[in-house]
């Protein structure tokens, strides 16, 4: 912990915030904004990204280490700010969790953006641009459908979209085309409301609001995250109690200054120094 | 102008935005997002940046010899997105403009911002950032008090603030450090809206809205802007009727290729091709 004193009052412990990369960051953009008070630590696991194309039960076994790395730095509350980590583990990890000594709640992406969108929409129509993955996954679909069945979602799957954005080509020719394509389908289904369904799309969000334009809601997961764990701290009477601003610190299983030069521009926000380091091995039950 | 027909059609001609140098793409990034439909001109007058330090003459004498070349490209409004240009030229602009064939309308920052913020306050107390020549200005001030006499600003001039930000140091510590000072006179105020006076500011937004809690309002010269331009264009019945995107184009006194580097992080959309400009010489009446 690096010196860190721990607080005994769980209302000063740090929440956790985990991806398989940077791409949650922009998550933690939102909840830095929305929650000064808190502080913040957030884990990438850099050196097995991506999550995408791996089986569920592997990933359900790396956000178990990763959970069992920010519970020994005491976290109050875990954010799984990864699509593919909340499709493929959320359950078992909220299961795991709720086993403490602590209740640890964790809460996931897809949920809250559904809520968001179906709350939004006037015309029913709500759209969606994530990745392939995603897509296939259907799981936003079904979060949508189970808050209101009356909802059609346009679901439009953007291949190579995230990685462009993590390339650092966000505003080139190449980007420009993907995004104007993406935005066909939305455009014909004549959907009010779109969310977006990958947690590195934010970075391109003043360009699809122009393609989509002014009349169209767009649904970042950050946005919609942090108002579900302001009410899960306040339910559980865990919020920070303090005046100032919090502090947040990063870790990362791969390199630190990759992480760090990548990650600037996804928080947008000072990125202070990032630690390095090694998650211990779990057993997860099959 | 490169070949580009000029519709007959005065719905179809561009908007002319202007400034002395990057900062009002700040502005135009709005204008992009909430007119898509309309097609842009931006100028900056690189060549003779900053005004900030000019005679109020002399910057009403650049500013005609802008409106003049922007006009010659068949703008059918113009925006002044530059704070100086504004209190010096705009009143002056507009009899100049008044007395064209078409009639043109120039709209300027600080009023919509005004209007904004007054309208947003619930405790009437409202904050400034801007730059020390902005607040010694008082224009703010006035205009606030000229929609509400019952609403109290509170102004912080930000001495260097738009330098770091313009030499790409914003999240940097001194950025840092300079923005939290900026804070603490607005939280003692307790302040529930603050205007963001200088159009480089929007480039800290998150970082501002973290200092000061979720609970202020921030109002920016470009969404303040962008509303007005909506009206004025409607009232006038000067509104693109194009379904699709319009494009936008730039125009620089200066250096077009340091303009196009720099530009980039302000527009934070793509940015095509800078023509470098002459600007002819204009008098204007003592």
């Amino acid at each position: 912990m690096g010196g860190h004193p721990i607080p005994s009052d769980p209302r000063g412990r740090p929440i956790g915030v985990f991806d398989s990369g940077v791409g949650g960051l922009t998550v933690l953009h939102e909840l830095l904004v929305r929650l000064p008070h808190e502080d913040f630590l957030y884990l990438g696991d850099t050196a097995r990204f991506p999550y995408g194309e791996r089986q569920p039960a592997e990933i359900e076994r790396f956000s178990a280490e990763i959970a069992e790395e920010l519970l020994r730095r005491r976290a109050k509350l875990l954010v799984v700010a990864c699509n593919s980590a909340t499709s493929a583990a959320l359950p078992s990890l909220n299961r795991r969790m709720m086993q403490t000594t602590l209740g640890l709640d964790v809460l996931g992406v897809v949920r809250p953006e559904a809520l968001r969108a179906v709350a939004t929409t006037r015309s029913g129509r709500i759209g969606l641009l994530a990745t392939p993955t995603t897509v296939a996954s259907r799981a936003y679909e079904e979060a949508v459908l189970a808050i209101d069945p009356h909802v059609t979602l346009h679901a439009v799957p953007c291949p190579g979209l995230a990685a462009i954005i993590q390339a650092g080509e966000q505003f080139d020719e190449r980007a420009v085309e993907t995004v104007r394509e993406a935005c066909v389908p939305l455009h014909e289904a004549d959907c009010d409301t779109v969310i977006l369904g990958c947690t590195h799309y934010p970075l391109i969000q003043p360009m699809l609001q122009r393609m989509l334009g002014p009349r169209v809601t767009l649904v970042s997961s950050g946005a919609a995250l942090a108002r579900q764990v302001e009410h899960a701290l306040s339910t559980r009477d865990l919020r920070n109690p303090r005046v100032g601003e919090g502090d947040y610190r990063f870790l990362c299983t791969g390199d630190a200054e990759a992480f760090h030069e990548l990650g600037t521009r996804f928080l947008q926000m000072p990125l202070g120094p990032v630690e390095h380091v090694e998650l211990a091995a779990v057993e997860v039950p099959a």
